[in-house]
């Protein structure tokens, strides 16, 4: 147990919060509900940025960039969206020192903005498919919030596509949710339930709305990422039609989909331990950290050399750090750096050298490796791909381990609470039975999963036919 | 000249928005001053932020975010800052559904929020230096806006940096200054004038404003980055101190510096022509564009699998493109390519083949080179480079030409006029005479030449005494 970082078990609220402060990620900040993400919490970030920045592009899609600003009148075209998100706004009133004349939202979303710029940009199906994504900060007012999951300013992605047909724009939907659900598979390490919400959960504005649900080690679930098919909804309310190739007009079929830097919270969640942050290898800012020691002043200058030398083919190939500052202490500086998550350290002391090998230490483990120095880096970098895979696979076991399929609902409500997880349970689609789970559970259905087989059965609410089961738990 | 393009020489705006939808860079919005940055343009921002971003992690920096909001009380901390910037703001008073007990600022800028957070994170010279750079957009209202050169709302950079001395602050402002230099002529292609801001000029709250100044074909400057030493302007307002080695409480030394979207602008406006953009090679998104021709549809998929078994080796090494499409012809996909910028354009016929050769046409000179097909690769690189030192070149020739030495007020009165340009003026220093700049040519001092030989001579308004000279221009 590390100092300043209370313990999951006592108090897992407030453990995420220590490890965000004991990992120097980010804290509130003097407006309220938003937050500063610090350097270390930032440069996570930019490796999420980076990769699924290649997977859009890799999948034919560009960025682009849209207003900040949506005037009231756009963001009133489309009926459910404006219900959805006008409550949840900032306004600007004044600009340039005057009243306008129009009052201005911040983007909660960018749907309105970019449908009203698409109905210029679309007439034939030859402008179609539009594979558009944005990186921006959006604005949604929060009572409550909490760093990385919740706050009133984040930044995320938004993918805005326009399609000349149904089918397309479903298997664009679907694309993009096996995106998001391999990105947190294979980098954030995190196993991921994929299905769709319930007409009460979807977004607003939504035909139907995919999302991936992870399990945090509390066991609550957190939506990371979501694939809206819009249907003809915001086309229709922007009046977007195309001339398709038999010369009929057209609505056009849309598409939209994000993550944001909930991902960090859900990183941090799913992997970090009662000593700090643990970084999934693949989205690690800084992989290895090297820490020469010597016991008196004159073994310094030689250790530092010989660290340098063992580490002088790495430059290019491997992130990777020389901790040799001599004001602290080796004890000192491996407690910093377990905090801060680092994959691997390596300590390197002079009785190593007469050796020719160094200590290797896993963060997800803690476990000790004596290694010999030939042919270290290779070695290294096969530690960080294992390191991966066994944090995926703890956070799988974790997740399976806590997946119950139960019948009756007296079961149901008993074990949410102790020991919680995820439930398969038999729903009949009504929202009367869905609102139960919230009353009496504070629980949802997460998501309706797209593998489950459909198995009929009674809705554990009701009794009612059931087609399927659906995955009901605590989120955040 | 290219359909659609008016001629510089007839209407330089028009041609520069005419080059802009040509190229599909970017259109106004539906909200008053704000753009659309399309693809194509936003591709070339995501050049610029890469190389950008190199450089200043390459200098020492990381990147942060901070709040897109600033709490009126905040904005209102530093005078000369409020004065400045409170006036151009968009400002938020409703939240939630609710009018806020205190109006939130849309960021100018972000000198208050970040030294209201500092002041957090700042206790000892052991704390410093600070080297944070933040990736965001800002709004600052506009009455007149252009696209790229000035929006209401915009992208950039910004860095905040503390220091524990005047000087290391003033070593931080000159350091970054000349990342701008080198990134504006060895990436931009365009020469720039470097020095520092009059006092009028200046950044609101600043000690001391550097800048880079590029000259436009129409030779107008375009002010392309700013550096600023603060001071302990910031620190002083926000009361932000450190402890120094010897124990003594002093106040941080602050600086901030950005270039944004702008430079997209500088980009187009310094080196496009009359048949539309021209991109110098190192800032291209797209690099080489290869086009197979073929006269008989029975040549059709020869052409194609020659000109792919030609590229087969170039993937990952160089961003090309190769247009096989057959709904168009050549002569509509050279212009196409043409319009957009690209630097190279390869074209194969049938007869190319038979020689083993290509035809290369460079977008810079328009030039048309057959060159062996034989390590053809190696060959288009260089020319590349070629490509991106001939722009530099012919910039560079262009401001020469255009930087004139004056010393009468009439001559440099009527010149400014016909046919305009930059002009190295002697400057008693006093704001009136600045300010006649101004009122009789809509001039204003531009920059104090960091490299000019400190010449004595009388100010070219007042005959008082001046110790070097300085140069006025129109602007951007």
């Amino acid at each position: 147990m590390a100092k300043g970082i209370t313990p999951r078990k006592e108090d897992y609220s407030q453990w995420y919060l220590d490890v965000i402060a004991a990992a120097d990620l980010a804290e509130h900040s003097a407006v309220k509900g938003c937050m500063v993400i610090k350097p270390n919490g930032y440069a996570i970030w930019e490796m999420i940025q980076g990769q699924l920045d290649r997977m859009f592009k890799e999948t034919g899609h560009v960025n682009a960039y849209f207003p900040l600003f949506i005037p009231e009148s756009l963001m009133h075209k489309e009926a459910e969206h404006v219900e959805g998100f006008a409550p949840e706004c900032a306004v600007v009133t004044h600009g340039g020192g005057k009243k306008l004349e129009e009052a201005l939202f911040v983007r909660p979303t960018s749907e309105t903005i970019i449908w009203s710029t698409y109905k210029n940009w679309i007439q034939s199906y030859r402008d179609l498919p539009i594979l558009i994504n944005q990186w921006a900060n959006v604005v949604r007012w929060e009572m409550r919030t909490r760093l990385f999951l919740r706050t009133t300013e984040f930044l995320w992605q938004e993918g805005h596509t326009a399609h000349a047909s149904a089918a397309e724009a479903e298997e664009e939907t679907l694309k993009i949710l096996d995106v998001y659900r391999r990105f947190a598979e294979e980098y954030l390490a995190a196993p991921v339930y994929v299905g769709f919400k319930s007409e009460k959960e979807k977004f607003a504005g939504a035909v139907r709305t995919y999302c991936i649900e992870a399990m945090m080690q509390d066991r609550k679930a957190l939506q990371a990422g979501t694939s809206h098919n819009l249907g003809q909804n915001f086309s229709k309310a922007f009046d977007v039609t195309f001339q398709d190739e038999q010369g009929k007009l057209q609505h056009v079929y849309a598409t939209s989909w994000g993550v944001s830097t909930r991902l960090v919270g859900a990183l941090i969640m799913t992997h970090s331990d009662d000593n700090g942050l643990v970084l999934p290898p693949r989205l690690a800012p800084l992989k290895v950290v090297l820490i020469p020691i010597w016991k008196e002043d004159a073994e310094m200058e030689r250790m530092r050399q010989h660290a340098q030398a063992l580490t002088a083919s790495w430059q290019g190939k491997i992130s990777f750090k020389i901790d040799d500052r001599d004001q602290y202490r080796p004890g000192y500086k491996f407690n910093e750096w377990e905090k801060r998550g680092i994959p691997i350290r390596i300590e390197i002391g002079p009785k190593d050298v007469a050796a020719q090998q160094v200590v290797v230490v896993r963060r997800d483990t803690g476990e000790k490796i004596a290694m010999p120095q030939e042919n270290l880096l290779a070695k290294i970098e096969a530690l960080l791909e294992e390191i991966q895979n066994n944090l995926l696979q703890r956070a799988r076991a974790l997740r399976d381990d806590n997946t119950f399929t139960v019948d009756a609902y007296d079961d149901f409500s008993a074990r949410i609470e102790n020991p919680g997880g995820f439930f398969r349970v038999h729903w009949c689609g009504s929202e009367l039975c869905e609102n139960k789970f919230q009353e009496t559970s504070r629980a949802t259905i997460r998501t309706i999963p797209l593998d489950e087989t459909k198995e009929q059965g009674a809705c554990i609410v009701c009794g009612a036919p059931s087609k399927g089961r659906v995955l009901v738990a605590k989120s955040y």
